[in-house]
């Protein structure tokens, strides 16, 4: 069986280098433990969808609190029970929506502050070190992949990436409909609409769905949407029942080294090296202990 | 129901702008007739799944002739009949081979030589105008989205493109096993493989598969794999079933104004304008005359 490297594979520790250079996914595969970082609960969402299959999301509660605010209170009412994914654009994005949301829950923030960018003082931002095409700098913050013009910093809309669905502006979307980027990086959105987390699990589910085939991909029939049974965060929830999952640090020797064999590959399937890369072809390494 | 404007929804010309300035999608339902041109059935290869899934494929001819030849004799002997997808990695490829590789039709280049790039000098080359992350300039050449240093011209790995899988170099893959981008824009592949092509119809299909749990995302099971009916150059069929798909100019004015307004969104959804866009978020336009 012929195949060619595979570039996120970076979860498959049985992919070794044929000679010296390591792949990004042997340095991933054999970052010591100082690398990672356990996900505190508070930062994570777990969506079960009536299937049962399994999302858990991240939260960036460093960038938009007041909307993942919003994502926890309905989280805690079970305003997601019975909700639904109503919309799965080629591509784009897949989106869902709460139960019903013409009867929000009492302490949702209807009109939540523009939470598009935050400064860059008190979070910091490390350059990744190339040309970008959308922001002066790309680089991450806070773990995440994040655009900046050296005063503010505002994190990347990339594969997997949560956001608040909104209507037209000054709204910013009080989180009863989130989407999540299902392709090509769509950064035309970064500083547009907020960002409340990225998917660490089940992202290959979500990515899958069958696209919608009404205008924008939304489902033309409701029996095509997807019926969420739960969102639940995982501090609500026993600590055993907790998922532990783990994400690399972006300042470690080890993410500087699996971010330098990304951009320039000079492992042996390599003939060329770009000696570039762009910020969403370098995704933050996550994994799963159970 | 609420909404978020769609960025590549250029498909859909009811999508229309609330105010003056138009969205890219607007401009492309609005080009005149000049600014398309048909795709001629030397180019177009139609593959035909065996539960009826039908995906178009553009041929690569002006990128990789000896590789497209070869291409196109195994879908002349029927090679691909009964042949299979065999591998769906999430956010990297989807991958197919022939029935059976060990005995490939006479006539098949078995080592094709590295057509990764070429002189721009004869094919030209239109910069897109904004960084790029990965080759000095990104741009056009040919209507193709490619990147170069001035001196070779390479087209760029985005979504929806085709290229020959190979094992190590100096192999290039004799076109056997073909695969297709399902993701965000592998560009670190520019220059490794040869692009044969890109999906102008179907890539719904393709990007909704079932990912392989395998490693790499192959199949683990023969039962996974998705049987191919038929592989046909367009232009080996009846005038009357050659399907008629019209791609945008890359040098019309009115690509120009799509490509302007996706890198710079002042239509009324926006609140920050990029000013800048990456290669792979501007897809080529394209539409089925039926």
């Amino acid at each position: 069986m012929r195949l060619y490297h595979a570039f996120l594979a970076f979860l498959l520790p049985g992919v070794t280098a044929h000679a010296a250079a390591p792949t990004p996914a042997d340095i991933v595969a054999h970052a010591p433990d100082s690398a990672w970082q356990t996900v505190a609960p508070e930062r994570l969402m777990l969506m079960t969808l009536a299937d049962g299959r399994r999302i858990v999301i991240e939260l960036a509660r460093d960038f938009a609190p007041v909307h993942v605010a919003n994502i926890v209170r309905l989280a805690r009412t079970h305003a997601w029970e019975g909700g639904a994914i109503i919309r799965v654009q080629d591509n784009y994005v897949v989106q869902w929506r709460v139960r019903d949301e013409k009867t929000p829950p009492e302490g949702l923030v209807k009109t939540p502050p523009a939470e598009y960018d935050r400064p860059v003082a008190g979070i910091g931002f490390r350059p990744l070190g190339y040309p970008d095409s959308y922001a002066p700098q790309a680089g991450f913050s806070a773990g995440w992949a994040a655009g900046s013009d050296g005063v503010r910093v505002w994190p990347a809309q990339c594969y997997g990436t949560v956001g608040v669905a909104r209507d037209m502006p000054p709204d910013t979307g009080d989180g009863q409909e989130l989407y999540v980027v299902n392709g090509e990086a769509p950064r035309q959105l970064d500083r547009n609409l907020a960002v409340v987390g990225r998917v660490l699990v089940g992202m290959e589910q979500i990515g899958a769905l069958p696209r919608g085939t009404g205008a924008l991909g939304f489902h033309t029939d409701p029996r095509q949407d997807v019926p969420i049974k739960s969102v639940t965060l995982a501090a609500d929830l026993p600590p055993a029942d907790r998922p532990n999952i783990q994400t690399m640090r972006t300042e470690s020797p080890a993410f500087h080294a699996y971010l330098t064999a990304r951009a320039a590959r000079t492992d042996p399937f390599f003939v060329h090296a770009a000696h570039g890369v762009a910020l969403c072809n370098v995704p933050v390494p996550s994994r799963e202990i159970r």
